[in-house]
């Protein structure tokens, strides 16, 4: 047998390996057009910011490392420019010799993955205007940056590369003005959340241009100026497109494969294309999303890894299926790190899945030993019977792990109530003995289950007159401020002082995370009152206003 | 309703909140014979170490906060004696006042606890021999330690305590020795995995005697002799227990409740007690094993919290059943993780459960981003389905998301397939594109399906003389040390020199880590020889000989 793969990076460096650790004897040839198979491609802002220093540290894999040791025929510089699915061949350009050639194929595996998206605008030609995915794109903005000290840079796109790109441009002393389209940064997170990052961002220094776009970009002899399409203009000296990706499909589409609705290479469960003699893994196929089933694309290097050797296996023989991906995914921005996995609440509205939601407020360990962080966490789950549909973390400490835990979870299609019996691992450097997981579990769960009343941040604008407000925090915390017409009665006076409550009024709780207001709500509920708990509370509330 | 809890601490408080959340009007009184309630009881080892520095930072929840904020009748110094179920009442000694007295009960929850064990020997009750359980013992520990000075702790017992001690104890300038009757410290990990927590330690400079138990004391003008039953002698200065607790069973027993096999008070699923009208939860209580389904002991904070809630559920109507525990355990020892969950392999002997294991070892995360350190995972799994039944890690960084990511993945009860597909969050700061729990899920998968044939560390002393050791490490790597009577082909040289090989032998293989090994493996296994890799490879070898 004869099996071809183009492209070298993730995907089709995994399938290689795993054919060859399961066959001795196949035939392998990678073809890569770039000069490089399997780069660090995650790591490329980081050397951009010189976190990691050495160029030698961004290739994983050697051509002639993966030749020796997998006896793969790695034929860098080699670009495939047509595939002929009735002949099983590919035609080849050797970039280097200038040559063309044919080669055949039994199985043929597709791993092109996406590029940068470069919306033709004038300007965007020029030699300071950049996009990130290989290493000459990462060598030639370092040199920029190393050479030129840029004051200020404009990264267009409020995305993981973005983010990341600009938080490594800060730490090398260059100005940062992120522009974004959307009215919040990264997409995965519901706006709520993402306002967490963004006042983060901005108190580090960096600008955000939210709900614009980029026009056009002018340039002069000593900087740029790039015009939004809300008239602002910026001055630059360097501009960084992170707007996104898009499939390569133009090889597929050539060859008459099936191309999905959302412009990525249509593949089954096995990851066969429409030709069965062809498999495609990747940043060029459209996946299931294992929420809510619909094909969708998510270019994340986990899942291709693991796409690469589900298709290596269905091409030995080994009958492997490929579930659909979640996009969990983690992003550090300076001490920050935000993580989300499954469905957002945007996402959830898109396909009209009913959902309830829950958030709350931990520290990452043991208040009472040191170093202990906040950390907000929100929960969407299913109203008929609790199953997670996604979640969404930001904090400073122990983020990703308690969004490894719910993608675990959402995994093996646990419900609410089952986080509540999760029993994680407990000591004070580490956790709580209710881990924020499991109290986001008690909190979801008292919802589904109705023992909690919650009113979300989303809903105070259709508050009516018959709501009254009860703020239980202590007078010391009302001092940071309060919700506008609030009453402020702590909750170890409540009982006593219950009568200054309307009766006949419903009446909106809130404490600082929601739980004094759960209390309260429990309080006020077996007393005859209609109420609310704020969800949160005034932490999710006040970045809000 | 009237409800008596015995016991302040971790599941007595937090039944007791539960109580009031749910319902506002019963009568609950809480009797804690100690001073306090709701201490940071697995904080105490940190305040000896000033790591936590005030004594008021210990204490959670005050007797006072709790009857203001829950309207629960807090008895601290009050002692329950004897428990009348027929009657439905207990005789209280309200140890300030010297009076007895009773209070009747219409449902009633025990939160004893255990105590620390204590042996019968010679010199046992000096001054300066401590166990460790609340508040008084710690503040007498940190007074010596403050004012005495001690050169020298003998710690006696390699658990939790002992072990977090010794390091609170070296970090004030006492030179600690462990003393350890089992040939290892850290139960709840399988020997090979305690055995690079106990290089750490001796590297760190704490003296490890294993295998040895406490004899006598004796106490001289300056210093004690702790004897040991081996015959060796250890000045000191002071010496803390941590052998162990036993659930306080006393009050259960003479009310006639139901005591188990394993000295712990019998609860069925809803932790109600031989009486219906008595719950119990927390470490004095015999919890199901998770995994095994046998009853054990298990005191842990985690369990107590979540059982203190569940009894509350129970006496309120609200059905709720424990489901068991997995002892999901961490611990922090200077800039070591050790972190556990599920069954070890000396449990799953000793019940006669066939398994199999796998070993890895994988980076925190990406190697390019700076700081990746190595961990060592142990997975423990069916033959027949895979099935999860057991995880231990051992680290530096990220070891204790991996254990909570795997007892979730053992609360969903998947198997080592599921764990190749879980989709766990990554970017080059805390993960791989393959995280160490995938990592794991592959190799133990490939044992289970056989596409890998394993020989484990233990079985290198049933080798024949029909064995033929291979070597694939490069020659670089060998320096640092061989298998005896292994021949050395680096991988990349494997193919070329496999005439090396004799054909009549079986040949074991191994490598760094077991990943090349494993191509090695199936390199010579399609090429018609024998072979098995070995698991976890020198590194988990070489700490063992």
């Amino acid at each position: 047998m004869k099996v071809l793969i183009i492209g070298g990076v993730a995907g089709g460096a995994s399938a290689a390996a795993r054919l060859r650790r399961i066959d001795e004897n196949i035939e392998i040839i990678l073809f890569e057009r770039g000069p490089n198979i399997s780069f660090a491609n995650c790591g490329l802002p980081y050397h951009i910011g010189e976190v990691i220093k050495h160029r030698e540290n961004l290739l994983v894999q050697t051509a002639e490392g993966m030749e020796q040791r997998f006896r793969v025929d790695v034929r860098v510089n080699n670009e495939v420019i047509n595939i002929d699915p009735k002949n099983k061949q590919v035609e080849v350009m050797d970039l280097k010799k200038n040559k063309k050639y044919t080669e055949s194929y039994d199985k043929l595996i597709l791993s092109p993955g996406a590029a940068p998206f470069k919306p033709d605008i004038a300007g965007i030609k020029a030699k300071n205007v950049f996009t990130l995915r290989n290493l000459d794109d990462t060598f030639r903005i370092k040199e920029l940056v190393d050479n030129s000290k840029p004051k200020h840079a404009v990264v267009v796109g409020g995305g993981f590369i973005g983010l990341e790109i600009a938080e490594n441009l800060h730490e090398r002393g260059v100005n940062v003005t992120i522009v974004e389209l959307a009215n919040q940064i990264l997409a995965p997170l519901d706006y709520e959340m993402a306002v967490l990052l963004q006042d983060y961002l901005r108190e580090k220094g960096i600008k955000l241009q939210l709900g614009d776009g980029l026009k056009e970009i002018q340039h002069k002899e000593d900087a740029s100026i790039v015009e939004l399409n809300s008239g602002t203009s910026i001055e630059t000296n360097m501009i960084v497109l992170g707007i996104g990706v898009r499939p390569e499909i133009d090889l597929a589409k050539k060859a008459d494969l099936t191309i999905g609705e959302r412009g990525g290479i249509k593949v089954n469960k096995n990851l066969q294309t429409s030709d069965p003699d062809i498999y495609a893994v990747g940043d060029v196929i459209e996946v299931k999303d294992f929420i809510n089933g619909n094909q969708t694309l998510i270019p994340l290097a986990g899942p291709a890894n693991k796409q690469g050797r589900i298709a290596a296996n269905n091409i030995l023989g080994i009958k492997d299926e490929y579930k659909g991906t979640q996009g969990t995914s983690v992003l550090k921005l300076f001490d920050m790190t935000t993580a989300s996995t499954g469905n957002n609440e945007k996402i959830l509205k898109r396909f009209n899945i009913p959902y309830l939601k829950s958030y709350t407020h931990s520290i990452s360990h043991a208040g009472y030993y040191p170093g202990a962080m906040p950390m907000a966490i929100k929960l969407l789950f299913s109203p008929e019977n609790g199953t997670i549909l996604g979640a969404q973390a930001v904090g400073f400490i122990g983020v990703e792990k308690r969004i490894d835990v719910l993608a675990t979870a959402i995994r093996a299609k646990m419900t609410v109530l089952d986080l509540q019996e999760l029993e994680l691992s407990y000591a004070p450097p580490y956790s709580s003995a209710k881990d924020p997981v499991n109290m986001a579990g008690y909190v979801a769960s008292n919802i589904l289950n109705n023992s909690s009343k919650v009113i979300h941040w989303d809903e105070f604008q259709d508050l009516s007159n018959d709501s009254f407000i009860l703020d239980v925090r202590t007078k010391e915390e009302t001092k940071e401020g309060m919700i506008k017409g609030a009453l402020n009665i702590p909750i170890d006076e409540l009982r006593e002082r219950i009568e200054e409550i309307p009766k006949d009024k419903e009446i909106i709780i809130y404490c600082a995370i929601g739980l004094r207001g759960y209390l309260a709500h429990r309080i006020l509920v077996q007393n005859g009152y209609s109420s609310k708990n704020l969800s949160g509370g005034y932490t999710t509330y006040e970045p809000l206003v």
